[in-house]
């Protein structure tokens, strides 16, 4: 963390805290710098940082000033309430239905499951693809159809080992994606009729996977800003026999929530006194706002239980396929189940990767990243507070790219994503997001497309529809 | 088919059928030019290709002859009897044990699935990665996560409509290897408990995919050269209630039986008559050493009931991970599975081999590669004449790069592996090739590695060391 950043969050806990209030002014930068004993360029660029993530604004000749909050103005959801029940999944119709909508460059995609591919070093990947593969021994090109790359391997096992877990390169698979990793663990550690506890509501792919395996969910209340409840968790495991559960602690999808460190470990010594194994689903936890990596719940596992799965498609390499899995105790069936299905993950993909972890410049791109998309949400919460009905609760994630919704209960969010598709934009309505289809008020939207420009005017119509949708003389926030 | 290759194939019928014997003269190539009416240099180059083939020799101031023949003195395999019921297969643990003490590259790889990577024309696949990349627009980056590069698509498509099968590009799905396509097939129609019919022997990962998914296998028996014997396949078809046949009609892995083109039509014939889909196996279709490639079952398909499955990793470009399938009827459910566990293959992989296709030149490649193994495996079974105990069986396939050995009862395979490994030699001991164990004393010998001066001194050593398990004074052949 540079000294810069450090002050940026500072000043960003003190308008949190509400004790700068919209309007109020910065410290002048000689003020910040002789009272923090930090060079006046340090202040620059931490309010320059603070500008950029919308929580700011210059004004000319004058200085910096908290800017006018749209946010309070709108409170976020609450805790869903699931039914008790085990339910076998049917949803995959739907989400083919819906998702096969959306895919078309010429459609807004606020219902899109990926940020803008702009914001990724494309062109360094591709200008490595080629070096990466001649310089490998064709008779490496065989012995490496394996689970996976070992110096890749290895610089993930690096990555734990920096945010303080103990995984073994030897445990990791590489995968085609996360979505592979997160299907193999729950292969590895499920029956057809099994039930599996989800978050709820909780990411339509966990879902689809479930009902493909013949699995039963039951679903988890779920806090939108701290995630899974664990007295909620705890009475699921009284009642059901559940043999795993698949949750994202770090910036869950679609809500957004970031599960407290501690509860982590709450989390992870409950499931160890019930010997329940964790998929835990991270692909977003680069994405942070703050100022540290959010921790895995793997880093407190003691037992093996956890499967940690992660991927760099979220944050670096979309389209490359490249995903991996700590598997624990369950590493080596992980791991037998990669090759029986599809043996080997791509080999250029990999080389690529590893060269590009290799050379540097991650931390630099990370950093980047998370600043572009924590200016984006503040874009995004402040167009929703514009142009929605006044009811509309919406989360505020301290990382990822997607908002949360919760409209007023007459709006039905499959109507409505009718309507937003037919004027060329998509969202992603919550009836994708339980097995009982509870949130159709609800939506997931996408800020993840900074360089879009569609954005305001998309986000503007959307917000229009759901108001014509609400059927009495709504007016805007 | 170029003119000397013409000229050499019928010399090759010539020699088969006997009327071209060992120390034979062939045509000179005066006198051949003229009956033929082909050039001098034709005729050369079709005695050229013949001595690469190891069919003939040239012997100074003298012409060609037919080189002495070391194949009759060892006959084919019979056709193993499979037991009537079906099983729950139990292969994995055994097949994991034997592939993964092999992989290593001091290990000369006889046991190995895949032909040396030297024939493969990587650096070329190589060099296009980076443009093809570097050519994709950012935002087909997202948009191209779906079951396969359009383009890609439509080439393979183009590759049918050659051979005669009627696809749409659209039934196509781009998977992870044919490994993949295969296991998505068998998913998109079994349920856990059902029972698929697979020949006698099959191929481990066959096996294996039943096993993981909770199958029963019925084995049928099956030609060492023309595979499934439908008359036994009827009998298993009224006996139990398959729900799919997983075959491999072209040079079947471990027999390397090509199944002639009316039975591959009676086979559809039949399966349709039952309504049991057909997942077919082809991924060594394009590995054969006569005249035309070899016909897939999949164009006798009226009713949608083969999936035809291959991949460009045993013939281009292994590493890549690109496989596809036309899945007929299932066509959608499979892209649908393939959504759902892996989302997309490799992007980079994709364009590479796309923008190869594109390029040309794959056709010349695939007519060395046949040249090539064609000649290895004149001088493996040559080899093997000499070394192996002298009522060694083996297989003369006319595609591929395997041989399946019946070695005299008394020797146990999978101690023979256990020995050669010890000097650092692989084999697959016929034990992986069936849910029973039935073939303890056959293995498969892969002659894929002709750039490999190891594989005179290890074929030597394998056959020793089974002469030492035969345990009589058995002699040399």
């Amino acid at each position: 963390m540079k000294r810069y950043e450090r002050y940026a969050q500072e000043i960003t806990a003190l308008i949190k805290a509400q004790t700068l209030r919209p309007g109020d002014r910065l410290p002048s930068v000689r003020q910040a710098s002789a009272s923090r004993k930090i060079s006046p360029s340090t202040v620059f660029e931490a309010y320059y940082l603070l500008e950029a993530r919308g929580l700011v604004e210059a004004r000319p000749r004058s200085g910096y000033y908290v800017k006018p909050q749209a946010l309070p103005a709108q409170a976020e959801p609450g805790t869903a309430l699931p039914g008790p029940q085990s339910t076998l999944v049917a949803i995959s119709d739907l989400v083919f239905e819906v998702l096969e909508s959306t895919r078309h460059l010429d459609v807004v995609p606020l219902g899109s499951a990926f940020p803008s591919p702009s914001l990724f070093p494309l062109d360094k990947l591709a200008r490595g693809l080629t070096p990466a593969m001649r310089k490998l021994e064709p008779g490496r090109m065989v012995e490496d159809l394996t689970i996976g790359n070992a110096r890749l391997r290895r610089q993930i096992g690096l990555r734990y080992a920096m945010q303080g877990a103990v995984v073994d390169a030897e445990e990791i698979v590489i995968t085609s994606g996360a979505m592979e990793a997160l299907n193999l663990c729950l292969q590895a550690v499920t029956q057809p009729g099994d039930v599996v506890a989800v978050e709820s509501p909780t990411f339509y792919s966990a879902l689809q996977a479930l009902e493909r395996l013949n699995l039963r969910a039951v679903e988890v209340a779920t806090h939108p800003r701290d995630g899974v409840d664990l007295d909620s968790l705890a009475q699921v495991l009284q009642r059901h026999p559940v043999k795993a559960c698949w949750f994202m602690p770090n910036f869950q999808n679609p809500l957004g929530c970031l599960m407290p460190d501690s509860r982590k470990q709450a989390l992870v010594d409950l499931l160890e006194r019930h010997h329940v194994p964790l998929i835990e689903d991270d692909v977003y936890g680069e994405l942070y706002f703050g100022l540290e990596r959010p921790l895995p719940a793997k880093v407190y596992d003691r037992q093996g239980l956890v499967m940690h799965c992660s991927s760099f498609s979220k944050c670096l390499a979309p389209g490359y396929r490249v995903g991996w899995v700590a598997a624990g105790r369950f590493a080596q069936k992980v791991q037998r189940l990669k090759l029986m299905t599809t043996l080997s993950t791509a080999i250029p993909s990999q080389l690529a990767i590893s060269d590009y972890l290799q050379g540097g410049g991650y931390e630099r791109h990370l950093r980047q990243l998370r600043q572009v998309l924590a200016s984006q949400q503040a874009r995004a919460l402040d167009l929703i507070a514009r142009y929605f009905p006044q009811d509309t609760r919406v989360t505020r994630p301290e990382g990822g790219y997607f908002l949360w919704l919760e409209l007023p209960p007459q709006v039905d969010a499959l109507q409505l994503h009718r309507l937003t598709l037919a004027q060329r934009i998509s969202i992603a309505p919550g009836h994708l997001f339980s097995a009982d289809r509870r949130f159709s008020h609800c939506l997931r939207l996408n800020y993840g497309y900074p360089g879009d420009d569609r954005l305001e005017d998309a986000l503007k119509t959307v917000g229009q529809l759901a108001r014509g949708l609400c059927g009495g003389p709504q007016g805007a926030a």
